[in-house]
């Protein structure tokens, strides 16, 4: 029997590609789009791809009604702006849906740091305990049903696209103390689509064509801190880096080049691979190789590739995701396989 | 002695570009940018290509003040949308300043069309006679100081850049009664910038990118009535044209590729080469070659690139230009250079 | 049960795309590569996509034998340039293999006019009558096991990638005669992977961004005459088209913009949708809409997009296709599905 | 007078653009352009950019005669390999022009450093102790005549375009002891011009696209020493920095991005600025502004923007240049300007 999936807010990037993902999974059916707008829209008008693949009965979305929704679906998806997510999780667990959202509004276990970071108070501090973080490959045994001592995971917030990048990269060197954990340096770089779909005067084409830049307050992203919370709790300390972003004239992807300080002088690149193989060698989506990973070849895949190198004394690692899809979209559906005991793959290969 | 120049709503693309040209210009001076907005923006601000290449009290914008204009001013060049170019041409013409009007409000000589095209009554019919079209290839003499029984040119409705490139392409023919005249079809495509600066949803990188389209109501585009203007002008009869334009996820350029009848069976490619030697054997920008002509071989360059095959009984010409250069702001300077009494080609080659 | 799948020639870019949607297909397993390199490569170092998706015993390419393809394999999927198909397919047919062609080796029914068309000799005419030429919305009855009175198909000609998009767009037209014959124009634009995997000066990145061109001998591309062939089958006698192909600086993608003549002054816009709805009413892949199609919309899809205008007494076409899914792989697998009995859109969807 | 200027080895990317800006130079002429090969090119035919604007005694190149060219040239510009330039230079020199390499022969002052890095024994080392590195802002009294104890410059080594963007960024903060000499970490990002002309599998239109990826050795790349010679002359001692390279899917432009520590606590964010401010204020090709740079913002402009931010203990600086304007052919003309008397941003601005 096939998982019955609901997407709430369904007009950005993140739902096209989450709806297109959900299309090809064989154990999957997409059964609800619900939209907060007054006018309900038709997901085929913003997205012409969709013609011919979605019946009237789904395309056309419907009002956030919490307990239809639950009579029609088993998961909700939230594809919404922060803030706007944390209004609408309480009463969809409540009306029995399990939760995966991709906003930021369930990331950080501490309530005062969201609120610094995302400028706002936490509204649903509530449900924050039970949150789980979407990051299988560190964090499978808390989304795995039956295997905690407690509850099955029922609320899962989805990684931002960055940290998923960051995190997979370094926590494996951090776990094998391989690294010094107190200069750690991210530089980033993002296809457009990661701005979401929202027009800006700096995203008009004929300002991002033939384009490369920084962006932003230097040192201040929101992913920074939440790259920092996942490496503290791999290495069980406090692990400050510094995430710098650029944006790419490309539709999709990222690559991350993380620049970090070895151990002591012992440490070798073969220490280094195998550090990863270690941690990720029965990872159906992390693979690690020799060549320097390209954002072309993990396009439309759920693949992190990552390689490293010790060159002067410096360890560099490159890390590339699809930013829609192990950056968003994918890893949610590889967070619904793992709570809806689908095999983890599920629709991904 | 110099040409000095002001530029009226210098926000846009064509200001961009025409304010570059003008700093490459051996015998031209910026003098005065002026801007309608309640802040008077700074335009290293907009285009920080700007930053170190033109100083403050350029930069910086001032208010439209006709009679200063006139002052530190010898030709106003008007970058503004329709309808406001015709509110402010009166005063700078009164104030002694010749005009070089880039939008179309003074392209057409029948104020009627005028209207029925672009959707509003002509406020200043008045000048429309003395407007001069201003495509130096075809109406030069309307163009040169003393050349013409009347007045000297003050007024240069500049072409659109659709209408260049195919005017271009078609008019020899048409002189030399090589091709028929009523079936000419237009198959445009078009860079970004020609969309304009102004954000919108489908200009979105995201959106623009890796994407090729149509667009518009098929048959409406406000310059098809243009360009059958000129042609008619040439032919010395209705010239009725289709014109489909697409939009290129590139930054500048338009190729037309344009399909047309040959008068009779006995017309041969030879011929129409001819045709195009005859009529731009002089001219300094226009190429007649055998290669098919490439938007980035024209790109940042004031060239018409034209090129004619003969196929399966079809006539198929090929014009490409630079819709920023050729078909806007290059343009503009080759008209300024001509009313001012300068080489044709100055700042320009 | 699966169908199993042989690809030969798997080192280029429509086999890199074959891969990608055989292994999305529920029904379909790839079990032999096929390759005539003397070192017979990994397609993973080809294209690192593959790498985690594929394993060793099908990545690592295997020496073109027949006999040992058919134990493996029930259709093979010739990926190879034109002559070299020809030269392997009667021994695969021969060892008891469906063929999928994907080369033009195939898609004349005329030997004459293949040679005149590929400057080389047809070595296989033995197997031309047999060749059923594989676009279903046109051709279906050829393609269903048993629907004809002769045996089943074994020998697909797939479609060149714009004649697919071509022959869609004007079929419906000449088959309600809505359109005179006699003076179709076809304005094509294409993405690189259209020209191949093989490096050439022109395709160089440099070169073809921000560029757009026509290239070739206007009026003598090779797929005018199939163009032809398909048009002239529908209407029962001779239809000459004139088809200009365009290069457009994109990955994937073509959109023609087809310049007709209406059969009389009564036809209206109305009649050609409804031309177009009668024909396609039930065909899964082609989408008539009123909006201009975009090639982004068709990206990654089996999608034919098409609407129609009637514009100033001329019908203009719309049609666009991703030219490596319905121009190449993906009508292969809507061939596959038909030829072997399974759901028409299996995998494509 | 003008200054008259041969090109030897007139066909790759760095001689398009030398060509372009000496056509827009008011006091400089083309006057030879000399070609190794059997088949003197026409340099139009090779960037059709040039039909119009070169004669053919000039477009049509020439054998490399050194006393001829010295006839018809005072300044010889070498877009040759490495290796090539070094075999006619010392002919060159004798012939009496002043030659101004783009390649990396004279670039380091140490022969064996030159065979380590490029692999090839020096061929030139008695020219080597003469040779001036050409970056300006720099090293400006070994370029301007007259000004040294003694001889005027008349081989220039114009710098790679790496480590141009990269010693810019970096030798105020150095020679202003703000930030440690021993952990440079340079982040850099290329247009693909930067590969040269040459085709070659991975600069493929269909691989580069959409395309973003680190390449090479990460911590051999030719400029990493060059880098070092520069910033350890400015130190006066070593200073050894990491450089790794990526590939961006654009034309034109250099983005680095530069992790350095303060010298201590107490440096401020101001304190970098001052550094900046006092080392460029006089610079014409230096921007310094707080603004984030974008390489579309120096396209086509000798300029070097550079920002600096003090951000969670780290100094980055940001560095954007044209690749081939200052980080190549624009650099050869601000160093012809200076050795040949002229104003130092003729034609540049």
């Amino acid at each position: 029997m096939s998982v019955r999936c609901a997407i709430v807010g369904p007009t950005g990037y993140t739902s096209q590609y989450l709806l297109e993902l959900l299309l090809r999974h064989p154990e999957a059916d997409t059964t609800y789009l619900a939209s907060h707008r007054e006018e309900l829209p038709d997901v085929r008008e913003l997205f012409p791809q969709f013609w011919g693949r979605l019946d009237d009965e789904v395309a056309i979305c419907q009002p956030i009604d919490p307990r239809k929704m639950a009579e029609s679906a088993d998961v909700a998806f939230l594809c919404l702006p922060h803030k706007a997510a944390m209004s609408y999780a309480p009463q969809l667990l409540e009306a029995g849906l399990k939760v995966i959202d991709l906003s930021a509004d369930y990331r950080f276990s501490d309530a005062a740091l969201y609120e610094r970071v995302y400028q706002t108070p936490h509204e649903d501090i509530a449900h924050l305990p039970q949150a789980v973080y979407g990051l299988p490959e560190l964090f499978r045994d808390k989304l795995l049903p039956g295997a905690g001592a407690g509850a099955d995971a029922r609320l899962i917030a989805n990684p931002g696209c960055y940290p998923t990048a960051a995190a997979l990269a370094i926590a494996p060197l951090l776990s094998h103390s391989l690294v010094k954990h107190d200069r750690i340096l991210i530089n980033a770089a993002s296809g457009v689509t990661g701005a979401g779909k929202k027009v800006a005067d700096h995203l008009h084409f004929a300002e991002q064509n033939e384009s490369y830049l920084a962006y932003g307050k230097i040192g201040s992203h929101r992913h920074q801190p939440e790259i920092e919370q996942t490496l503290s709790r791999v290495a069980g300390h406090g692990v400050p880096v510094l995430f710098v972003p650029h944006l790419l004239p490309i539709d999709r992807g990222i690559l991350e080049t993380i620049y970090l300080e070895p151990m002591d002088e012992d440490v070798t690149e073969e220490d280094l691979f195998e550090a990863y193989e270690d941690a990720y060698r029965d990872e159906p989506f992390v693979r690690i190789r020799e060549q320097l990973p390209n954002v072309k070849h993990v396009r439309d895949t759920n693949f992190c590739d990552v390689t490293v190198r010790l060159a002067g004394g410096n360890v560099v690692v490159f890390s590339a995701i699809d930013n829609m899809i192990k950056g968003a979209s994918g890893q949610a559906i590889q967070n619904m396989n793992l709570i809806c005991d689908l095999e983890e793959t599920a629709g991904l290969l």
